[in-house]
């Protein structure tokens, strides 16, 4: 993208950044394979970064050039009846879920952030761009579709399915609310290991029976919570075997497929399942945690790159099973 | 049931009932179907009923021999974990909803309530035998799993799938909370007459286009509540159509059979879908209603047999489509 | 105010619109009477209207030239940390109630409208300027703040405190919940038969022993909850002898002295006690329902005159004592 | 109080306990000085007991001789309206607060338990008497009454004002939450010590500006949750002043008189005021935390004395100022 060239186009609620780092997200993999239809070849994928405001449009309020901001992946128009109740994450006027989806995203060295005013959040000195590049999509995802419409409670056991990036942060913002227990289920055993360092009591491969190592924790009963950090049918329909009567199935995972809902034994269970995109209403929230040290997704992190080294990087994402990548990073130089 | 044969088995917090009137459910005919497998053959069925106190153990402390009372489909231990928050329909200690299901029920002379002061009501003189039995189970279920689970608020539009009694007792209590439109959505032209009546604003028939109905009342976006009222797989998935982004999907139907839960449209909508028996935690407040007038369920009362016509009624119930019958009434003559 | 004359001063997200009608606050007779420090002499007054934009800025996307809107009472910046989350009636970047208070209000010619993408409804052709107008503050504010903040249910019992205009609205409003009485507490007997026109079923003056009329209704518990509509020490300590244990307080009055909260009582009942300004975030919600036809707030305009006949009109409303005014109305002749 | 003499007069829920440890709650010293009318001279305080059964009538259904169990500070009943939505605090058919304020309470070698199934707890073995006791008041107290009445979420800053006992509870139930900040507001500096041992972030006295520093804090904006933890007018006042446009105050503290309300200012902040006894619903979760050791409220205990030694206990608690008493706890030696 070029800077001048899009100038042209950019209306008055419009803020351009020049862009300092971004991260790749599992949904772009997604719509490398043509998973998302509504994203047209030749768009610039990525909806996650950290820059620095070059110019604003008339209409923006809060921002100036020069303010090193985290840009999410949600853009908020504020006004339509989504907006206007905080669900920033659906669309009736423009807004929601557009960087890198439907229109240009944001690896490159500039960007244009529409609803500049609602989609962006000043960065204090002490976070760095790493630190609050994960604020863009993963750590806010997670929370509020994972933990906060499961409805975490202290006390509470929750098992999250999935220990990719996605789980991972689902695990370090679910003890936030000081459940007892957190079992991750996973096939690997790296991701595993990488569950317990954020937090997971207990890890379980999906052939070792985790229904019977959450019955054993619940006596007998199942998960308060369960997360779904995976999205593929056997992973959701396994949650729905896991989780207690009156109990939470919060599906953050981006499907592609249906998935089969026994209803024959759930319809009796008073289950409550939710699904979501983020909405990007506890940035500020999560952002004041990690200025105060209370979240620490850092070692989230576990590649680095330059901004121009663009192919390499999504290679080495693509390729966690091989790679273990969980978060990869790429940096102005 | 013989009274003494009985009485020689029942605890101290059973009260013992001279039953005045029951009513049938859709339910039984699910169990006499064998759909409901823990239910064993010889079990008298029903589970809604209103009696008079004939006998209390010594550990019942709110009846006493005389009164004219309600007798709940779910029996409270008031002691488990999930009576202690009121969800009174699941069961750990004993609890839940036991008769007609996994004890003997209530189309006899004499019914043994366990858990005798969790589990009636004291009715007003006002309240009629006929108006009261309809709380013994559908006026709270429709309410508590349809309304209220789904969360219906002023000026919503809601859907309500299947214009059975459960459909229509929940388009009746969906109107205490002033939703702008109830669209009842049914195969039969009777029922939906019947909705009309309930208060449906709207009418539809499923090969009629109900999602377009949807839309062109919600400017294209969808209904803020959707509520399951019929129990198999394809009244199910339509109600995840009909739904908008954010939305509720509320299953009360009694499903047999898996359904299909399309999670490669809905992962992104912010839906929440919620199942669930009876709590019968509203029944203080229906029967308030009921008796200042403020809820009229007795239209639904199409038929009315004496006690000891319960085949006939039986017969009359389960031919709903011939017959069009909605509830059954059997009062002592 | 003079079109041309401020058109120099407006930024980016305002609108300029001519004004159709206005209508009188309690709260503008507060201003004149020094109660409201923050409001300088010479600030015009007025915080509800209704108008034609004339004029958008380069920020403003959801209105254009022409488009009839109801200007609300409450402008929302959009980006602070209270509008994120729907609570524009607080004000932290420059919005929050500024109308008629901080800068110049609307009873002119025409109206500047700060944020107005966020601060305006169009108005579909079958809402008259006179039903609109009641938009603009008194219907969202007895709804939000007294029934909302109050937590009415179906079958609560309310008691409202005042049957001036906020009364009445909330007393009209109250009906969506469809509680089981609605008490209304008033010194005149024309503002207690108003009460009833609009739904109390029950009417009592201050001097009748309102705390024994409450307990009759409710078994000897109180009222579920009890909404505040007047603003000074006496009604508010009524209201809290008034409530039930467990139940809610919902204050709307304007107070300009404190009052005794008698927690040497209160401390041990559960109450939940709230005050508030209206965040205007039910406004759409609202309009449908005016719309629709589920809501009349018609009959609260005793008054009309036209826009020039300021004066008389706010003598009229100031002397409601006399003239039984409710609200008055001054339109565009 | 003497076993014989009084099993003759348990009724069939009640059960009987061997009392092992006893505390003694800053309530009881309150109705020592008359502030309690309720309660009759010659009344047996203590409301607070860790014990093991001796008896059960015929309508306990969920314990037996032999079990140790906690006593809980409320009694409920199970079957009244506060009962059935789990407000046990709230007493409407001979539950509620009943031990040692309208019947003789627990500092004996036995107790009578009313409605024993659902006001005592099973004890696993790996909670000692000592650490039970705290569950029976101060605990589930501090953390309904206090965080989950003042609804403290991850990030947010919460006040505390007082610290003795019920306080610091607060404070360490407080950070279940994940808050960024907790103030601990208090005359005493080894009171604010111990605020600091339970996990305060911040302390200060009454003399040093408390708003200030909240202020400070939280960009000037004010505290999202305010616990008032002393029960006198002048720290309740404080509370408002701390709290931000939108937030909590939950009061905990037990009131002899009235406070004043500053309802000038309050009336546009949208601020939510709670009360509260206690319900215990919260005690099996805190129980499980404490076994699991979540939670430690060990170091509360700075007094052991032997059960006979109740008078020297009393004293050494009331006299809090010199003796640096927070919980003591008297055995059976």
């Amino acid at each position: 993208m070029d800077r001048e060239g899009r100038s042209g186009h950019h209306r008055p609620r419009d803020a351009i950044i020049g862009v300092n780092a971004v991260t790749i997200c599992g949904t772009d993999l997604h719509i490398l394979k043509g998973d998302v239809p509504e994203t047209t070849p030749g768009t610039a994928l990525g909806h996650e970064a950290v820059g620095t405001v070059v110019e604003v449009g008339s209409g923006v309020s809060t921002l100036a050039p020069g303010d090193r901001i985290l840009a999410s992946c949600i853009s908020a128009c504020g006004a339509c009846r989504y907006c206007r109740i905080g669900f920033y994450g659906q669309r009736l006027a423009g807004g929601g879920w557009i960087l890198g989806h439907t229109t240009d995203g944001m690896p490159a060295e500039f960007a244009r952030l529409p609803f500049a005013d609602l989609s962006t959040y000043k960065l204090p000195d002490t976070v760095s761009n790493e630190a609050a590049v994960l604020l863009a999509d993963i750590l806010p995802t997670s929370y509020e579709v994972g933990v906060l419409n499961g409805r975490v409670q202290p006390g509470d056991t929750v098992a999250v399915v999935g220990a990719g990036p996605i789980g991972l942060a689902a695990i370090l913002t679910a003890r936030l609310y000081s459940p007892s227990h957190i079992i991750a289920i996973d096939k690997a055993e790296s991701r595993l290991q990488a569950a317990k360092h954020f937090g997971a009591s207990a890890t379980v491969r999906p052939d070792e029976d985790p229904a019977e190592v959450v019955r054993a924790l619940t006596g007998g009963l199942g998960a308060d919570v369960v997360i779904e950090a995976v999205g593929v049918p056997e992973t959701f329909e396994l949650c729905t075997t896991l989780v207690r009567p009156g109990g939470h199935v919060a599906n953050i995972g981006v499907h592609g497929k249906p998935a089969t809902l026994h209803l024959e034994s759930l319809w009796i269970k008073n289950v409550t399942i939710t699904t979501g995109l983020v909405d990007t209403s506890s940035t500020p929230t999560l952002l004041r945690m990690l200025e105060s040290g209370q979240l620490d997704a850092g070692p989230m992190v576990t590649h680095r790159f330059a901004l121009d080294e663009f192919e390499h990087a999504y290679r080495v994402f693509s390729d966690a099973a091989d790679t273990g990548a969980l978060k990869v990073v790429l940096t102005r130089s």
